[in-house]
């Protein structure tokens, strides 16, 4: 898809919301290399004199959204209380590790028993360099490590009508083919004059450089195979020159689509660097939660009722058993739009239309601990993963505990149709499942050296029942103004939405931190004005 | 280029070495899917009623290839002896921290003083995942971190004549750009019907389907730019769909070289992943040490001559100022082959016209120690490094300490020509260029904040005298079987030759070790036999 063309300013028109000009104006002027939109946190000394000072603010859900929100106005002295309906913070934010007990909506228990230090992230699991998440981790003092986001020597296997159908292949010779024929194909393009009327002569002789070495061509502009695709017997000293494996034919190479996937490695949002914290995504909601003040976080507390009152609002919410009020100033719900509409509430029908337009994805991850990390004596993977076309998607590497003597690898993380064919499954039937299908990419040795497993189906999952939302209307990960989206964006008198629903970085925590950015923003201008 | 032809067979038919038999000839059947030539380390027990047991052995040189050979022989209880002229073990491994102290061949001393903790490596730096490099860092407890060699994030910076030259673009930007107009370009070529003699019309279609996602081209089959260039503002929450740039125009992007370095990152042993030790590539030597036993290793022992003898090798050395000798049964000397000439010896004339053609290449290093972290803060790089046609050749950028308060660049490393305009000046004037043409790219924050630096060149660093070696008429990296690299591989009675320049991974520690090993190998066969 070519790039949406749409004006930030044009679009800041269309909303005239003082929190988002705030924010967006003072960029205007600025070039990085890469901007971000500035923030300015709210500051102890902004309420003083203010009549509503020290508002109270009563935060729906303890995941990016609402912590967010909680840590910012906290520096303000805004007098927040954040129910949280898990006995943990983080939302989908969960970082699966030895203790972690679960109740599926299938009525299945699991419970985790990776050794000590190992985990996987159930929920999000990266952070592309640009996102405003690491600029929490450095705030929060949370320290970052690389995420192995992409690996010459993971394997793609992929069906087609081609002698390559079913065979693992390392993206290293998938690549090299790929772009060898690719260059072979517009180099005899370009030397037959057949672009002649869009290239000029200079322009050719630039391309045919480039196309030499991008597809590490022959002199004669033929792609014979190349060291790029790796050896089956390593090179090595003396006279071992090691020993190449030939390239595949150029039709099944073009017809087998070996290149489906070569676009992810340079998304805006999945590029390498990318980067991830050290011991699991949930240390940034311990560090959160140790800022805000455990004290004023409600664990347990499953909200009933959310209602704008005549000079506030009322919160309802049962906690062990007993229901409980919490009445505010101001509220910001960060529960799943999906969810929002089951409270008793008095929202406006056209905000109640506006929520059953976000749509709740399936998708969610399963965590295999082997005791013999196979993939680095065998198969020489540090970190990456491996893509297919069979329903498991993906098999991701570990990116820690690197010569380790186990790990966990991510046995698939996959949304829609193929989560789909594991979500009703018991977590027995999922693993026996994964591991099939992970022993035809890597072989027999991938069902070997297992240790123990967890898995999770955010639609299954209590209090998510949605691994993030598409717009009714949209493209999945946000970046259309559709009529309910943009219904969402205002407040409902004091109720304000916050969340990565309601942002363009659906899924990613920089879309939850940005939202409740904006929320603090608008909330603190009014409180302040 | 275009893969060299080799048959593994055939190239040990050549030899017939039975060192490299053995190794090579069991991996024969094996087809893991990065397979690695098999080693047997020499065990203890292999020597047991030989007549020549616990052969004493001269080992000359302490770094990768001479600590490769004591620790494998040292398995096996032979009496090893390292001589290193310098006070430390790696040779052109060397991470240069705090107290590292060197005068170069120019004459001028310099002094460490980074913070603790803060390092670069001079030398080698960054491991493939192929490499038994990794292996012994398993073997050795080594831990292992990844190496950042490539990054959307990074900066190219180019003379052209098109209106892109010396404009810092993003790598994001320029792949971005290149690869959209060479999927519209050979989209448009393949529509016309210019290679319907090599496509059918399955081809086509598989191929226009790839085209659309590689090059994210539009429903007409056109680049118009593409998210994955990134934003000049960030996307954020609400409305805020960011701000893109425009691409740059079809022709210039041809012209200005923008992908000259693409081919960069799918290089054999430059692929991510990449690995590197925690702490700085000398803790694999100091491993090394340790399991040798530091009262082996004579340091500061300056070799004047080796010889053969009718029944062994004498090798004599200074220490201290004193002249010693030390007898041997075998000798493996590792010390760079430019040097080996020099020595006393009574090696044969056509040993020493080969060890003539082994060329030194000029490289180095400079390392720039910042207070504060600009490329994190403001350009958002987390590791990989910028490239460009400047004498500098590229900007690396540290792979740890994220989100400390300081770090370590590497203001430049090059080779050849680029670098020998850096070697003859003072550290002071290296410096001062070095922070001129980085400032030309990452802008004038490139010259605050500067706390300290080093600078090394290995043409001009005593017992290197050069980088690596090009063997005349190869290649730069090996890969070919001249005479006199073929000529080296044999041992001279009892001396033998070892290090990356008698492998096909010249300037890698892989290339040494198994060219350790293979002498180790042969030399255990001949005493154990």
């Amino acid at each position: 898809m070519a790039v949406t063309r749409r004006s930030f300013l044009q679009s800041l028109g269309i909303t005239g919301g003082a929190g988002l000009a705030y924010g967006a104006m003072s960029t205007l002027g600025l070039a990085p290399a890469t901007a971000q939109v500035s923030f300015r946190s709210p500051a102890m000394g902004d309420l003083i004199g203010k009549v509503d000072g020290a508002a109270k603010v009563a935060i729906l859900g303890g995941g990016p959204a609402g912590l967010c929100a909680a840590y910012e106005l906290g520096k303000a002295g805004y007098d927040v209380t954040v129910l949280e309906a898990r006995r943990r913070v983080g939302g989908r934010v969960w970082s699966v590790r030895n203790g972690t007990t679960e109740t599926d909506l299938n009525g299945e228990t699991q419970s985790c028993s990776f050794a000590d230090g190992h985990y996987f992230n159930l929920g999000a699991t990266r952070i592309p360099q640009s996102h405003i998440t690491l600029d929490y981790c450095r705030e929060l003092g949370v320290e970052v490590q690389p995420f192995g986001n992409q690996n010459a020597n993971t394997l793609v296997n992929y069906q087609s009508a081609t002698s390559i159908s079913g065979t693992s292949v390392q993206y290293r010779a998938a690549k090299a083919d790929m772009y060898g024929y690719l260059s072979e194909l517009l180099q005899k393009a370009a030397s037959r004059g057949a672009l002649d009327d869009v290239l000029t002569r200079d322009d050719k002789e630039a391309l045919s450089s480039f196309l030499r070495d991008f597809g590490d061509l022959s002199s004669d502009g033929r792609y014979l195979g190349s060291t790029r695709r790796g050896y089956t017997a390593e090179p090595g000293a003396g006279l071992n020159f090691g020993e190449h494996p030939a390239p595949f034919p150029m039709s099944d190479t073009i017809r087998s689509g070996l290149g489906r996937n070569f676009s992810f490695e340079f998304g805006y949002d999945q590029a390498m660097m990318m980067m991830t914290p050290v011991g699991g995504m949930d240390r940034i909601y311990a560090a959160f939660q140790r800022e805000i003040g455990t004290q004023r976080i409600h664990f347990g507390a499953e909200v009933a009722a959310m209602r704008n009152t005549p000079d506030g609002v009322r919160v309802e919410y049962t906690q062990d058993g007993a229901r409980k009020t919490l009445d505010a100033d101001y509220c910001i719900c960060t529960l799943p739009p999906n969810l929002v509409g089951r409270l008793a509430n008095n929202l406006p029908a056209d905000v109640l239309t506006a929520l059953k337009a976000a749509i709740p994805v399936s998708s969610g991850k399963l965590g295999i601990e082997y005791s013999r990390r196979w993939w680095e004596l065998e198969d020489r993977i540090y970190g990456g993963a491996s893509n297919t076309d069979k329903d498991i998607a993906q098999i991701m590497f570990p990116y820690d505990h690197y010569h380790g003597d186990r790990g966990v690898v991510v046995g698939y993380y996959n949304t829609g149709r193929r989560h789909q064919a594991f979500e009703s499954l018991t977590h027995r039937q999922r693993v026996a499942k994964a591991v099939d299908e992970g022993a035809a990419i890597h072989g027999e040795k991938y069902r070997r050296d297992i240790v123990s497993s967890f898995s999770g189906s955010w639609r299954r999952t209590k209090y998510s029942e949605g691994a993030w939302v598409g717009w009714a209307g949209s493209d999945s990960h946000g970046g259309e103004a559709t009529p309910e989206y943009t219904k969402l964006l205002a407040p409902v008198e004091r109720i304000y939405f916050a969340g990565d629903h309601l942002s363009n970085a659906i899924a990613w925590q920089h879309g939850a931190f940005t939202s409740a950015r904006d929320v603090v923003t608008a909330l603190h201008a009014r409180v302040a004005a």
